[in-house]
């Protein structure tokens, strides 16, 4: 991956990891077969170096995952506007990767780890809805291949 | 451009422009010429179905763009985690469209229009910051030509 351009505003890996693991929903960018970007909200849980997602069977992401694999995912953390700075005060993180589709084991871990982090007190109940919903959810795995992250003000 | 697959939960255009003129950053998609996607949030302003920012004379996604200007920019208003019901409120507008540097009076009037939804108390103050920063600064311009947005709860 190219460096930043900006390597005093740079955060480490480490500080990346821990705001991608806080952040309630990431962009995910995606590519179609014309080139034409997209870029959607989307709720994730990060696990061990790869960020999961539930979605439908069918949609606009998961056609261009299928054609192009490579995707980015952005979180942003706290932002503060200072009007009288002309500057914006924000943390952020850039994740690059390769998308598949899990099965098994692995999916249904997903779909818990992400009933662990939006809704952990209702982990019981949750697991009788994935159960419910099997068959309309697919589960995507984003395998982190780059991470960087930025924080303004510049360290 | 391919239509939503949950009609139920599409909000009209003019409610996807209010959220783009109210929202203080977006995330900016773009594509590599190897096909690699790269999200990247940024501070914009809206006016006549364009989409403004500026950003450093070189760098990713100027890059990104030079090679392929078509891009998406996609933001989200309030969201609310429901724990119970494994679900999350939010509302959101994707916008896709074509990316280009604008230059002299359009550029001019595109920093001012920054200028007044980020720091509408020292717009003359922020006048005299655009002269200081001409040389390093760009704009660039997305033409919209297409808008969606979202709604959870559906309608």
């Amino acid at each position: 991956m190219r460096e930043m351009r900006r390597k005093d505003k740079e955060i480490g890996t480490d500080e990346a990891i821990k705001l991608l693991t806080s952040c309630e929903y990431g962009v995910l960018s995606t590519v179609d077969n014309e080139e034409q970007p997209y870029g959607v909200p989307l709720n994730y849980a990060y696990k061990d170096n790869c960020i999961y997602f539930h979605c439908a069977l069918t949609g606009h992401k998961i056609n261009n995952i299928k054609d192009n694999p490579k995707v980015s995912f952005c979180v942003v953390g706290e932002t503060k506007i200072l009007p009288s700075e002309f500057a914006t005060n924000y943390v952020s993180a850039i994740a690059f990767g390769v998308a598949s589709e899990v099965q098994g084991t692995e999916r249904y871990n997903a779909l818990v780890w992400l009933l662990e982090k939006f809704s952990p007190e209702f982990v019981e109940e949750g697991k009788r809805h994935i159960e419910k919903k099997d068959k309309a959810t697919k589960v995507i795995k984003i395998k982190i291949q780059h991470i960087s992250g930025k924080k303004e003000p510049a360290k």
